[in-house]
């Protein structure tokens, strides 16, 4: 997608040799019309899955997810971090580590959100290491659901998340997929190919 | 907007005699259709107010902010609830209460995506307390913006934040007002009014 690989060069903000910054139209603040090609990219790669569901993590996988889901024509549901009066207490649950943010923490979905017969479309907005996606793929593993893909927006081709999660079977489909980044020469370099099964 | 409120009578879960469950198509699982219905009649309310940036706090304002944002083309921005290495370090900062949550946590927003020549419409999926609303409104006064006003999707009418808010001087549009609910009668009923001034 031409747009947000221009976006990501001209905005992006590169941080020692993993961190991408671009929370000036994806993750902090958002711009609807970049988040509309997104969701318009990541649902026309899946639009022959017969996807029922789209399955993200709060907070920023939530733009994108819904973006996705009003094309597909599907409800979005997004896994939460923390406990709260407002979840339901018979939930899926599964442990993640964020390397971002250095600490471990439990995503839960409903039980009345993800049932057997559902077929799940994986959205997020990064795919570095593949943790936040590990849990959600365990998730979908307790619900007896199957996994259409995973759909991102940015991919850390130099981490190890893509191979992973590709080596398990899942189609992944990346928007833009960073092969290297450079801090101190701010150069971003993409891999051409941006959807490989495993 | 009569969707929304069809919506909370069929789906809507009480619990005691101040917790209402919509996650069934507002904040844990979403469908793309109420959301596109609640961004068009809350940007219709705010069409004429010059609004140039959408403001919430993450995870369950993301999905309203978003879908208003795009009817008023224009970016939205939501706080952060956690530190994080992605985040910039030169934020403006408030401190929230969350009953719901039985919390207090903080919030930030990078200084680079609210000046003071912004016109700044908030957006929250809930007004009860007003404590989420109070913590936007102090970062919107850090930066030197102006408020255009708040747009709720359900208020609860019966709780303090809304007169708390109004009472502010600040414009609060609401799409649904609950005036009363049971969870032993299983009944809930609305305010018809939903634009009030302070």
């Amino acid at each position: 997608m031409d747009l947000l690989r221009e976006r990501i060069i001209s905005e992006g903000r590169i941080i020692g040799t993993d961190i991408l910054k671009v929370d000036s139209f994806l993750n902090h603040q958002i711009d609807p019309a970049v988040m509309d090609e997104i969701g318009r990219s990541l649902s026309g790669a899946f639009s022959e899955s017969g996807v029922t569901k789209v399955l993200t993590v709060e907070s920023s996988g939530i733009a994108p997810a819904l973006s996705v889901a009003r094309f597909l024509g599907v409800p979005a549901v997004f896994a939460r971090k923390t406990a709260s009066r407002n979840l339901d207490s018979d939930t899926y649950v599964s442990g993640v580590h964020s390397y971002t943010k250095g600490v471990d923490y439990v995503i839960r979905v409903s039980k009345r959100y993800l049932q057997a017969d559902d077929v799940v479309l994986l959205i997020d907005d990064f795919l570095a290491k593949g943790c936040a996606l590990r849990g959600l793929i365990d998730i979908v593993a307790q619900s007896g659901a199957k996994i259409a893909g995973a759909g991102i927006v940015i991919e850390k081709g130099f981490q190890e998340g893509g191979a992973l999660i590709r080596g398990m079977g899942i189609r992944v489909h990346s928007l833009a997929i960073i092969k290297e980044m450079s801090e101190k020469e701010n150069r971003i370099s993409f891999k051409d190919e941006n959807d490989t099964k495993g």
